[in-house]
């Protein structure tokens, strides 16, 4: 199957130097993969193959790789010093000079042959991709094709893993989780010799990009796999067993990192069934990992999926909070937390995480989902930056001077090692990747604002149209408005202030209503004939107490809670009025009329576009463009229609509501 | 498997005589069952063995089967003439003897040996059973395990066959088609070679218990199994093709009755694909069929499963007459229309449907279904021989004297021959045939009052409950109890005055009451905070008008509809004043708790027959019981805080309404 070479696609550039020299300090799988990359680029953009040899100094352009003894860089970091005739990329390790390479290569598409000095460290130590792979070949919330990595039960190793590995490592990526969270079947067998010939494939061609190797693990797996009549994490045997799995592992899989675990959640085992605590469980694990520098990241995604639509006072808004804040300092140092960046389920607005700011004690991993489940499936466009950029920008008024979601997850405020920040990816075997063209906006995206979490969407957005459509400014300017519209668009016609849910049940897409409503997954509206939303106050359901002070009271006092989060935090009347002047019901009906223009609106942008875009990615695009339009017009009637019959309230502009 | 004998369970009784001799005027597979089941049902009854030779006029009970030469009794019809001593079995023919002989059994299991007479004719030239089977074993809406005629894309051809035969032919049942309407994937394939060997198994078992086999087919079949680039029925090459398959199944298949086709309904292929009509496509097969005596059942669920819930004009209830009405008296003798008793879809409560009346020149088959896909599912208790009896007495005002429902598909009213009755069933591999051991008395009804349609649902009950729990007269009395209260409480806690698909899409089962309302089914109630309806009268959808005088006038009036289906005819107020002096609303909220408390009431009446039922019986359905009481307060909670929500008026009674 022929597939895209997405962002990495090195057309001619008009600034072309006759010859290219290249020095690279040292030998070793990561060097090998830069040299091929620079073989590559060069031969794409310039039509030139370098020279790697000590001809190098007599090239028109010369690109030196220096190793800096200093430490200052760490092993990712990397300064570039650029002049049209010559490129220093001076780094600390290997990994520093592949992504500073990545980044030359990027400046030399994007602006040619400059003088410019650049530095560059991580913001994050992780910076992690997790596939919901089954190993059947499905993707859990997958939109863009079946796996690259399985299929019937089988791991498949192919090229396109290699250019996977390239694509994910040009934008900083340096761990994946390769399998579902949700460890079923023979998936559970991945930590056996079943599948450790491939295993070992792909884990080698990982690491010639920088990437450690991570999988998911079945926390049950000392009853399933090792006959075992427990899975008790303080069992002998059960120690037993994953001492002897874990150190198998490591042993003979190259570059491995450790260990994915989604434990007593949505229905996976876990330590609670033995009465032990979460801490007792990844520690266990934490304490094999770690004589070979493993890890392991625990999930905190924890809740009662069975809950009873009646009781108002269970609020699973609260659960991840109430379930670890008490184990804060309780883990082992190679353990890392992952925690949705919102205490729900990565919806289209969320207030973030109150564990964020509140285990101070802890290393935690900001859980963001680019797979776009609740955010239109990639084939509405909903560009996530801006949403990630407010999430690292939230100020958690924990106690530290610098306490905003990135400064905890960077390590800085409280002073971790192991922590980041890791996206449930959007990747398949589809043709583009990622389904929707412009969906790759949110895997490049992520990338670069894992590693540098100081950049804005718009400068990766530029960024990124550069790379995939070249530097036509229409293009520039059209896709740049698509995709900084899209996120508000989105929201306007799915998720006025707040509430979300009001989505199709299980496969999260399409509006309905009242599909959670009744349901036992914790996500209600309440919405009646007089108003709508939940009332998580102390007088509620007190889920705004997990928050420090100001924020606990302002989110308490519907007059200081933000607005764009009223109805997640409180239930109101629909005739209140808002900041702008509207009513509720009038900013419902409004923003659903306006989300749903929006939706047409981008569809034109694109469609400007026809004769400046190749052809296919410009026809693949404008069939998820036009089921937008109509499926935004669909979310607007559905969603209008539901609260003009229930509130019985009219449109102030008299626009068309039906029965 | 182990299964249980359902009410063919022949247990000792009281007056047993000492020998019985039976006298059979002639041999043949009916008369060879018949004196299997004879001595299955004198040793189990008796403790003896009948004797079949000239002794028998020795023994002292005689079971004489007598020949009538006079035609009177055609194939099917019956007299007894029993004294204790002797019973006298007087018949047309061998289909008659067996009919006759199961009631002498029944009657000697209830009442024991009396003296009596009875003359029987069947009401229904046509008494069938559909089963909804697929060949991979799932049953479509089956709710009582797999199917016993499938499995893995084979036949099975076992004992179970052959005891299902004898139950269906001890209730009168004539014909069954074995497979799904919906003919997908191999299951095209049976009407050729490669199922023929089991399927004339089958069709011999059949044939010893009078019953004809039918299939269902693929309106497609000429592109999928023939080769051709159409199916258009008026092609010569398509045309060929039926015929050959046509002349093959019935010249090689032993007693086979025909096929059931559903055509352009529910995205299954049909002649409109080629601009033909349903006459066009059913006439052809038929002309076909009709060398061989074979009948093509075609059914009439035709509508648009794409309707735009904006579209308050299209209705769904409209379109199987639209699509019909225009063809009448274009059919072929041997085509059956296949009719389901309401214009929807097996709903709890439903107008009959006027094609019945309607279509005076055409032969007519009213299809029901004891499945109960939307009436509890074989979870809840719902006899549904009282929605039968209703429809059955249902007067079309057709114009002919005796013109009820009943006197049309009997063949009465207009001088048919090929019309009946069919039941989409409700039987699986389960090990009690019918999932709840109480949804047999379905199974029991259906059969019992298609042979003779003048049965009261008591009476059948009063047979039913007799001949499965025996006759102790508590069971008798709070069995009695369950089954006539159980259809009114499920009408009362899921479907208020006509208004019925509240309901999980897709499953079909618990309460969700906007699951449907903007989807493309067609299936919407409207609901807003004023009211509920939707207006079928002549100013809404028109519907109405599809029924002749007076009923079109009394159906379009509000005062005059009948309240029952108040909802399904009019867009009416909650704050509207039933004959019952309650309003909409509150009529709503009372049966919703009262339904609930019948279906807990239904449990006690259950609980109370612990040591007088046989105990894995009385295990079976109390399991059941037991979630039908917790499920009926689940679907009067959710429902009752629908309407509370939405309408914002108050219980008068002031019980718990969830907010």
């Amino acid at each position: 199957m022929t597939y895209t070479k997405a962002w990495l696609n090195y057309q001619p550039v008009k600034d072309a130097p006759k010859s290219v020299g290249v020095v690279l300090p040292e030998m070793g799988p990561i060097a090998e993969s830069i040299g091929q990359e620079l073989i590559l680029a060069c031969e794409g953009m310039y039509g030139v193959t370098p020279v790697f040899d000590g001809t190098a100094f007599m090239a028109e352009l010369q690109i030196l790789f220096i190793r800096d003894q200093s430490g200052d860089f760490g092993e990712e970091g990397y300064r570039i010093e650029a002049s049209p005739e010559s490129i220093n990329i001076i780094a600390g390790g290997q990994r520093g000079m592949l992504y500073g390479m990545f980044r030359v290569l990027e400046r030399l598409r994007l602006r040619g042959r400059k003088r410019y000095t650049i530095e560059s460290i991580p913001s994050n130590p992780f910076r992690m991709l997790d596939h919901w792979d089954n190993l059947d070949g499905s993707i859990e919330r997958g939109y863009s094709g079946l796996s690259f990595f399985f299929r019937d039960n089988e791991m498949t190793v192919t090229q396109r893993i290699r250019d996977y590995a390239r694509m994910v490592a040009s934008i900083g990526i340096n761990a994946v989780c390769i399998n579902n969270v949700n460890v079923r079947g023979v998936a559970a067998e991945l930590i056996t010799e079943r599948f450790r010939k491939p295993l070992i494939e792909v884990a080698e061609i990982f690491e010639a990009y920088g990437i450690k190797l991570y999988l998911s693990l079945n926390f049950a797996s000392p009853k399933r796999l090792g006959g075992l009549d427990t899975s008790d994490p303080c069992d002998e045997q059960v120690r037993a067993f994953w001492k002897e799995r874990i150190d198998d592992m490591f042993t003979n899989v190259p570059n491995f990192g450790g260990f994915v675990v989604k434990a007593d959640s949505e229905g996976e085992p876990g330590p609670f069934a033995y009465g032990r605590t979460h801490a007792d469980g990844a520690n266990m694990l934490a304490e094999f990992a770690a004589p070979h520098g493993g890890i392991i990241i625990w999930r905190c995604f924890v809740y009662n999926c069975q809950q009873d639509w009646r009781d108002q006072k269970t609020d699973r808004a609260r659960s991840g909070y109430d379930n670890f804040i008490g184990h804060d300092g309780e883990f082992a140092e190679n353990v890392i937390l992952q925690i949705k960046n919102g205490p729900m389920d990565f919806q289209v607005r969320e207030p973030v995480h109150p564990l964020f700011g509140g285990m101070k004690n802890t290393n935690l991993m900001l859980e963001v989902q680019i797979a776009q489940e609740y955010t239109g499936q990639q084939r509405h466009v909903c560009y996530l930056m801006p949403m990630f950029r407010g999430i690292l920008d939230f100020k958690t008024y924990s106690g530290a001077e610098a306490d905003t979601v990135a400064d905890i997850v960077s390590g800085r405020a409280y002073g971790n090692r192991n922590c980041g920040m890791v996206a449930v990816t959007n990747t398949g075997d589809d043709e583009n990747w990622t389904g929707h063209d412009l969906a790759a906006a949110n895997l490049y995206g992520f990338g670069r604002l894992a590693f540098d979490t100081t950049l804005s969407p718009e400068r990766i957005a530029e960024d990124w149209i550069g790379l995939t459509f070249g530097t036509d400014p229409k293009v520039k300017e059209n896709v740049m408005r698509i995709l900084m519209m899209s996120w508000p668009a989105y929201e306007k016609y799915t998720s006025p202030l707040g509430i979300g849910w009001m989505i199709k049940p299980s496969v999260h897409y399409g509006p309905d209503v009242e599909g959670y409503e009744y349901d036992r997954w914790g996500t209600y509206h309440r919405a009646n004939h007089m108003g709508i939303g939940v009332d998580r106050t102390p007088g509620g359901t007190g889920y705004t107490t997990q928050y420090p002070e100001p924020l606990a009271s302002l989110y308490a006092d519907p007059a200081t809670c933000p607005e764009e989060l009223l109805l997640f935090f409180h239930h109101m009347p629909y005739a209140h009025v808002l900041k702008s002047g509207k009513t509720i019901i009038q900013h419902i009906y409004d923003t659903h009329f306006e989300g749903a223009e929006e939706a047409a609106e981008m569809q034109k942008l694109w469609e400007e576009l026809e004769d400046l875009v190749e052809p296919a990615a410009y026809a693949r695009a404008l069939a998820r463009f036009q089921h937008q339009t109509e499926h935004a017009a669909e979310w607007r009637d559905r969603i209008n229609t539901y609260f003009h019959r229930i509130s019985w309230i009219e449109d102030e502009k008299g626009r068309k509501i039906y029965d």
